[in-house]
């Protein structure tokens, strides 16, 4: 949890961002201390040091801070699948998916961990993705290829869900970045029937 | 969801079993169709035809009913986790667990897809459990070995926590038991540097 914690708050304290993103890291950081159910506009103001007006400047319901808080990461693996999409070649659709997936969950453990385990945050993401069920069935579709046989459907949902669940484990919070991703992209590759990559 | 449905309601009209258990397994249909959240005590009375007092001669709250309709997977799985220390050799050890957990998972499957999107019930769980980090430790241990590497111990969460949620994913509702017990295992073998079972 130390490097997590770490992250949040240099990014909160980074000179010359916005209040928003300010209020979106400081949001993060105590849905993950208290759920997002437990966390109110009053203790983010009061953790920012403002008022609860300025606050509701920028947002007028916790819900509309999840959906903000959540944004990036959703919006970059929108940007994944619609590239993944692209590739001709099964092989090369499935490590651009696999690398980007990976990277996206890693970025964003805090907001993975919260979605895996907070319903009120996994509510607002689905609410965002606008049908999650079909955004999901696009993932699935891109990994495991058209008319996959049993084994290949079921080893793209256990990686997809398996890669995301692990990222956000808080047993595995202590492990870098870099060893995480390097770690989950072996896995989802080897689930996949993909060579190891060059060392 | 139909063999799910089939599955639940033929086990609830089945002759000689006593109301306890034709109470579980209607909870578990009515929170599975309602969520825990969205599925009263009146309800589960409504669907047995009997009254709300005979709900509560078995149980009192909606919490003892998830917490009883767990408590079957749950206690399977701590015997498969106890058996699975008594192995000396690792990879008899990760064979019988990978064998043991996905065979519940795949025979409890509506029960595990509840755990992964209701949190009612996977706080009722959670509960029952008394501490499941803990479990989830031991069940991480045994399969990744004394002091993993890495990419072992990430393999580990992935294979645990892919083979749970894909074991309950609604898009893999529609496969038979059996062919999704081999696939989901032959999955867990491969993350976890098993060989191919003899065919």
């Amino acid at each position: 949890m130390t490097t997590g914690t770490m992250r949040t708050g240099a990014a909160t304290g980074a000179a010359g961002e916005d209040t928003r993103s300010r209020l979106l890291a400081t949001a993060l950081r105590l849905f993950t201390e208290h759920g997002a159910e437990g966390t109110s506009l009053q203790m983010i103001a009061d953790a920012l040091g403002v008022t609860k007006a300025a606050v509701y400047y920028h947002f007028k319901t916790k819900d509309e801070i999840t959906e903000a808080v959540a944004e990036p990461g959703l919006r970059e693996l929108a940007a994944v699948v619609e590239e993944a999409a692209t590739f001709r070649r099964r092989g090369a659709r499935i490590d651009h998916l696999l690398t980007g997936f990976v990277d996206i969950v890693v970025r964003h453990r805090a907001l993975v961990a919260l979605f895996s385990s907070d319903p009120g945050v996994a509510r607002a993401i689905e609410k965002t993705l606008h049908g999650e069920e079909r955004f999901e069935k696009r993932l699935i579709a891109l990994l495991a290829g058209p008319e996959p046989d049993t084994s290949t459907l079921v080893a793209a949902h256990v990686a997809l869900a398996g890669i995301a669940l692990a990222g956000g484990a808080p047993a595995l919070a202590d492990l870098d970045d870099e060893s995480l991703r390097e770690a989950l992209l072996a896995v989802g590759r080897r689930l996949m029937g993909r060579p190891r990559p060059r060392a």
